[in-house]
C-alpha cells in the first residue's frame, strides 16, 4: 500500500514553460547559498546542550501550532495531540497515537504551507520515499525515530549539515542567556545569537509583568523602582545583548502606536504599574511610548528594530485558559500604520543609522502603508510576509504588492520565524523558489533582463537580509 | 445579421495548456454532480403551484438587479425596466419593449459574471446559438417566450432536468411555510426546504418589526409580551422549520457585533421595542445579543448558523422610496470579524456540534480574520464568495487568500445564493470550472497531485457543502 | 562597457503565449491612437513660453518625487540630488553630478513602474540604445542635453509628436489662467485646458488660505467677506474655467466625508476661518460641505468633478519644513466611501448630467465600495489607478477587482496624473498595453471573443475618457 512519492523539482514554479525555465536558472543559482535565519524562536538549550530530539512526535508535531490549529478546527481534541495543558491535567502520552491521529488527517493540510514544509523535511530531511498516509504513519514513525537518534540529527548537526550560517533566537530582556554563553565557550563554530525582546517588561498589562521585572532586577543588579532606573537597565541589557552578538531587537504590539509621554506622564504611569494599580489605557500609552524609546535606542547603539504588529493574541479563552500562549489561538485585526508611526518615524525615520523593520498580518497594509513607507523614510524596510502569510500565494500577494512602490531594495530578505528547527531548510528552500520564480515573471515580460534577476536573486536569498540585520 | 455563438468547452480555465488540461480532466469528473443549493433566494410558491414562468422579461430581468443595477448606473431608468414602484406609478409594461433596451445595452456586461451566467442559460437551458444583440432580440424574446410554454420549463421540471438535488429557500421566521407544506403533500420527490431567516423579528430598528411581531405571534399562538416569551416562540418556530427539513439559519447584519446582554437589560430593550421607543443605539445591541441567542439555540437545536455581513441596505433614499427593498443599493463597507464575534466565539465556538458559516463582503478579511478563524476554531466554516465576489476573479481571490491558512476542508463548497432559478445551472457550473481551474493550479506547481485534487473537487462539488449544512 | 538596450516589442504582456498574441494583436490596433491626458500637473507656462527645457537634472529628475524618494529611501540626500530648499540653503548645482548619482541607483528601480517609464523615454524619446549605468551616465547626459536643444523637444512640438491630442493642467480656483490665454491667443492648435482646483480655498485649514482667499477676490473682484459671496466667487471662477476650455474640476481630500451644513452654520465657519479663528473640526465640516457644494455646481454648470481622496500630506516633518509640499513624504491611508459619499450621492448621485470621479490610494476600496457605488448610481465613474498603482500590478490588481462589479463602461479610461511631461507617451504605452494585455486574457479565458476585446480597447483608450470628461 505503499504510494511513492518525491518531491519535483520545479515545485511552486509557474507552469508556464517561459517563466519556470527562467525560475529553474535563477533558483539552480542560489538554492545552495548558505541559510541566514535573521529572526525565529528556535531554543537556544538545543545547540548549548546538542542533544538528540527525543521522538517525531515531540519534535514535529507537539510544538507546531500549524499542526494542531488545523487539527483542533476540524475537531480532534488538542489533549489527543498532547498538547499540554497550563494545570497539568493528563493528555495523550503515546507518541505514536499522536503521529497516527496526526496521519490520518493529514490530508486537511493540502494546498498549505505546512503541507509543503513537512513533505520537505520526510524527503530531504528525512529521507523518506513515500507518502504520508494513515497506513505508512507507524513506518514514517519508525524510521524518523531511529534516524533522530544519528549523530547528524543532533541540532548542532542539523544547523552544519543544512548551512546555517547564522541563527538568531529570540530573548526575554531580562535573559542571562546562559544557553548563548554556553554555545560562545563551547567552541562550536557555529553562529546562533539573541535577539533583544523586551514585551515582557515594556507590556505593563501582562500578568507576569511583575514576575519579569523582578528578573530584569536581577540580572542587572539594577534596583528598579523609577522610570530612569527602568530605561537605565533596558539599556543595560541591550549593551548585554549586544555583547552576546545580538544585532536586533524585537517587539510584539497589538497596534503600532506610537507617541512620546512627557518625562512625568511616563514616570506616573510606571509607579502605577509598579504599585499594580495601571489599567489598559495606561498600558497602551506606555507601550506606545516605549516604542519610541526603543526607537531612540535603536538609533544610539545600532540595534536593528522589529515590530511585529496586529495579532490579538489569545482570541479563544476557553483554549487560553487550558492550555496557555501561543496555542494557535492568536487572530490579525485591522492595523494601521500611516498615522500610528508617524511620531516615531518623525523623530527617527531619518536617521540614516536607524532601521525599523515593519511585519504586518493584515495584507491591505502593504501597498496602502508599508510600501509607501519604505518607499521614503530612509530607516524603514520591510519584512517579508509574516506567518499566516509565510506562504506561496502570501508571498505573492507580498511581492507584487509592495515591489512597485518600495523596490526589491527596500525589503529585508526572508525570515523563517520559526520554532521548528527542521523545518528551516524546507521554509528558506520554499521561499527562495517563490522569489525565483517572481524574478522569472519579471524576466518573462521584459521588465528586466536576466542578468538583473541574477543580482536579486542573490539579495533576496542573502545580500538584503545581512545588510537588513546589520550582519 | 445573426452572429453564431456558442459556449466554448473550456471556457473560465486557464489558457495555459498545463493548468488547462488538468483542469479539463478535472472538470470532466464532476461536472454532471448533483446540484446541491443549500443558500438562496427563489419562491417556494414556483414548486408548490409549479405554473409556467410568463415571460422571458418576468422571468429573467425584472427581478434580477445584477441586470437593472447595471442598466440604471448607465443612465437608463428603472421605469424604462419594468421595475415596480412602491406607490403603483405605471412603468413600462410592453415587455417586448424592455427587452429589446437589455438587448441594446448587453454589451454593458462584457467581462461580468451576469454575462457569463444569461449566456449559459441562453445557450445551455434554451438552445440558442447565436448572440444577443439589439438586432437579435426579438428572435430571442420570441424564442424564450415559445419554450417557456413547454412542459419541460415548468419550476418543478427544472429542478429535474438540471439535476439539482436540494434547493433551500429563505424565510421569515414567522412564516407558515405554506408553501413548503403543499410540496411536501403533494407526492413530487424534489428536495425544496426552508431556511430560517429571523432578521424581521430580530431587528427592531426595522419599520415592519411590529407587523412581523405580530405575524409571529399569530403562527405560534404565543402571545409575545415580554423577551422570554419572545424566546420562546423562536425556538418554537426554529423546531417547527426543522419538522419542515430545514438545517439551516441565516442572518444579515451590518456589523457582526455580538454581545450577551443580561437579561434584565435585554428585557428593558424589547419593552422599549414594543413600545417603539428603542432608538438605534438598542437595535444595535439587541441585534448583537440575538445573535448570541441565535447561536445558543444552534449549539442546541443543531440548525446550521449562516452571518451574511457588511451590506448596507439601502444606500440611495430615492431609489429605494421610489422602488423599495433590493432593488441593487446596497453597498458594502468595511467589516470587522475578529473582535465582534469574539463573545460569540467564546461562547460557542469550540462546540463541536455548532457550526457557523461566515459570509463576507469585504475582501481584505479573507486573510486577515475569516481564515485564522476557519482554521482555528471547529464550529466556523467559511461561506463561499458572496454577491458582488461571487465571479470568476472574485472566486479566484478567495481560493488564494483562504486556502493556506484556513486550509480546503474549512469551506462551505458553493451556494448560488440567487432568485433567478435559471441561472442556478449556469452558476454552479462556473463555480465548478473555477474550482476545478484552482486545483488544477496546484497541480501544474506540483503541490498536490491529481488523485488529491480529484478527491477535493468532489469535495469543493458536493461534499463539503453536504458535510457544512449538514444534509 | 557600453550594454546594448531596447525595448522589447512584448513587454508587459503575459508571457503565456495564448495571451500574449492576443495582446498583441489588440495592442496593433489602438498603439497609435491620440493621446488624451484629462488630468495632469504639467505646467501650462511651458506651452505658453515654447522655450527649450535646460538639461536632463532639470528635465527628468528634480521635479520627479518617484526618483528622490526612491533614492532618500536608500540613504542619498535631496540635497544631492539638487531639491530646493525652502529657505534656500543651497543645494547641488552640479547636475552633471546629480545625474551621475541618479545613474549610480538606478538599479534601486528595477520592477518599478519608474523603470519602466524612463527606460521608454531613454529609447523612444530620446533614441538612447544602451543601458543606464554609472558608466554610461554622461553619454546619456551629454545626449539629452543635445537633444534638448533641438526644436523638435520644444514643449509643443513633444505634443505634437506624440499625438497628445489633449492636455489638462490642474490650475488653483483663484488662477487667472494667463498662460492658457496666451496658448489659445498664440494660434497654436494643441489643446491645453485648465482643471478647475479649488482646495487652496475650499480647506480653510491651510496656511495659504488667507492668501489664496485674497487672490480670490482680486481675481474675480468680489470683496469676500461672507459665506455667499465665497460661493459667488467660486461660481464666477468656474464659469471663467468653463469658457478658458476647462471640462472638470478637481478635489484632494484626506477622507471623502460629505455632508451639508445649514446656510447660518457654513456662515458661522467662514466667519471662524476669515477671523483666523477657525479649528480642525471646522475644517473637516467645512470641506465636507464644499463637496457637497462642488456637486451641487457641477450638477448645474456640468464640469465634471474629481475626488481624489485618502493621501495624508506632508507625512514627514522634517522634509517638509525643508523641502516644502510634494517632495514624497505623502503616505496613504485607510479610506471610507460608502457611508462618507452617502450624502452626496443621496442628493446629487441619481441625476445624469452630474459626472463625479473617484480615485482611491486604498485598494481595499476597489472590490468593496468604489465598484458597487460605480455599478449603481448613474453619476458615478471610477478614475484609473492611482499614483502608487499607476503600475503594472496596480492595474491588474485594479482591473481584476473593478470589473466584474462595475462593468468596463463605468470607469473612465487612464489618466497620466503627472508633472513630467516627457513621460506622458510612456505612461499611456504602459496603460495601452496592460489593457490590451488584460482584454487578452479574458479572450483567452473565452469569456468575451476578440471582436468585444477591440471594441473595449477602443473604449479604454479613447472612448471612455472623452465621455467621462465629456470632451
Amino acid at each position: 500500500m505503499s504510494i511513492p512519492f518525491k518531491l519535483h523539482e520545479d515545485r511552486f514554479f509557474d507552469s508556464n514553460p517561459t517563466v519556470r525555465n527562467v525560475a529553474r536558472d535563477l533558483y539552480s543559482l542560489i538554492k545552495n547559498a548558505p541559510i541566514i535565519s535573521p529572526h525565529g524562536h528556535t531554543e537556544p538549550a538545543w545547540f548549548a546542550e546538542n542533544k538528540p530530539f527525543p521522538d517525531p512526535t515531540e519534535l514535529l508535531l507537539i510544538p507546531d501550532h500549524y499542526v494542531f490549529r488545523m487539527l483542533y478546527s476540524q475537531g480532534v481534541a488538542m489533549e489527543d495531540l498532547g498538547v499540554p495543558t497550563r494545570d497539568g491535567t493528563t493528555v495523550e502520552a503515546d507518541h505514536r497515537k499522536i503521529w497516527q491521529i496526526f496521519a490520518d488527517h493529514f490530508y486537511l493540510f493540502a494546498g498549505t504551507p505546512s503541507a509543503a514544509w513537512l513533505t520537505h523535511e520526510f524527503v530531504e530531511v528525512f529521507g523518506i520515499d513515500e507518502k504520508l498516509t494513515s497506513e505508512s504513519a507507524m513506518r514514517f514513525y519508525d524510521h524518523i525515530e531511529a534516524q533522530l537518534k544519528k549523530p547528524e540529527f543532533l541540532p548542532r548537526a542539523v544547523l552544519e549539515r543544512f548551512h546555517i550560517e547564522l541563527l538568531s533566537t529570540t530573548d526575554a530582556a531580562e535573559s542571562r542567556l546562559e544557553h548563548h554563553k554556553t554555545i560562545c565557550e563551547s567552541g562550536w563554530k557555529g553562529r546562533v545569537i539573541p535577539t533583544f525582546r523586551p514585551d515582557g517588561v515594556t507590556d505593563i498589562a501582562r500578568p507576569d509583568w511583575q514576575h519579569n521585572m523582578n528578573a530584569l532586577r536581577e540580572v542587572t543588579g539594577i534596583d528598579i523602582t523609577n522610570y530612569a532606573s527602568f530605561i537605565t537597565a533596558l539599556e543595560k541589557q541591550r549593551a548585554f545583548f549586544k555583547t552576546m552578538g545580538a544585532t536586533a531587537t524585537d517587539h510584539g504590539v497589538l497596534t503600532p502606536y506610537t507617541n512620546r509621554l512627557s518625562s512625568s506622564m511616563a514616570e506616573e504611569i510606571f509607579q502605577k504599574a509598579l504599585a499594580g494599580k495601571s489599567d489598559a489605557q495606561d498600558a497602551a500609552k506606555f507601550t506606545a511610548h516605549m516604542l519610541m524609546e526603543m526607537a531612540r535606542m535603536s538609533s544610539e547603539d545600532g540595534l536593528v528594530m522589529q515590530i511585529h504588529a496586529g495579532s490579538l493574541r489569545n482570541h479563544n479563552k476557553i483554549v487560553f485558559d487550558r492550555f496557555g500562549l501561543d496555542k494557535g489561538c492568536d487572530i490579525p485585526q485591522q492595523t494601521e500604520f500611516t498615522n500610528n508611526l508617524r511620531p516615531l518615524l518623525n523623530a527617527y525615520g531619518n536617521n540614516l543609522d536607524f532601521t525599523l523593520l515593519l511585519f504586518t498580518l493584515d495584507e491591505s497594509t502593504y501597498s496602502r502603508e508599508l510600501a509607501p513607507l519604505a518607499g521614503h523614510y530612509p530607516a524603514v524596510k520591510l519584512g517579508p510576509p509574516w506567518w499566516f502569510h509565510d506562504s506561496m500565494e502570501g508571498m505573492i500577494r507580498y511581492r507584487q504588492s509592495v515591489t512597485e512602490t518600495a523596490g526589491i531594495y527596500n525589503t529585508a530578505g526572508f525570515n523563517d520565524d520559526t520554532r521548528a528547527l527542521l523545518s528551516i531548510p524546507a521554509r528558506h528552500d520554499l521561499a527562495r523558489r517563490m522569489d525565483c520564480n517572481f524574478l522569472a515573471g519579471m524576466v518573462a515580460k521584459h521588465m528586466i533582463d536576466f542578468e538583473e534577476a541574477k543580482t536579486l536573486s542573490q539579495e533576496l536569498t542573502t545580500g538584503l537580509v545581512k545588510k537588513a540585520y546589520k550582519l
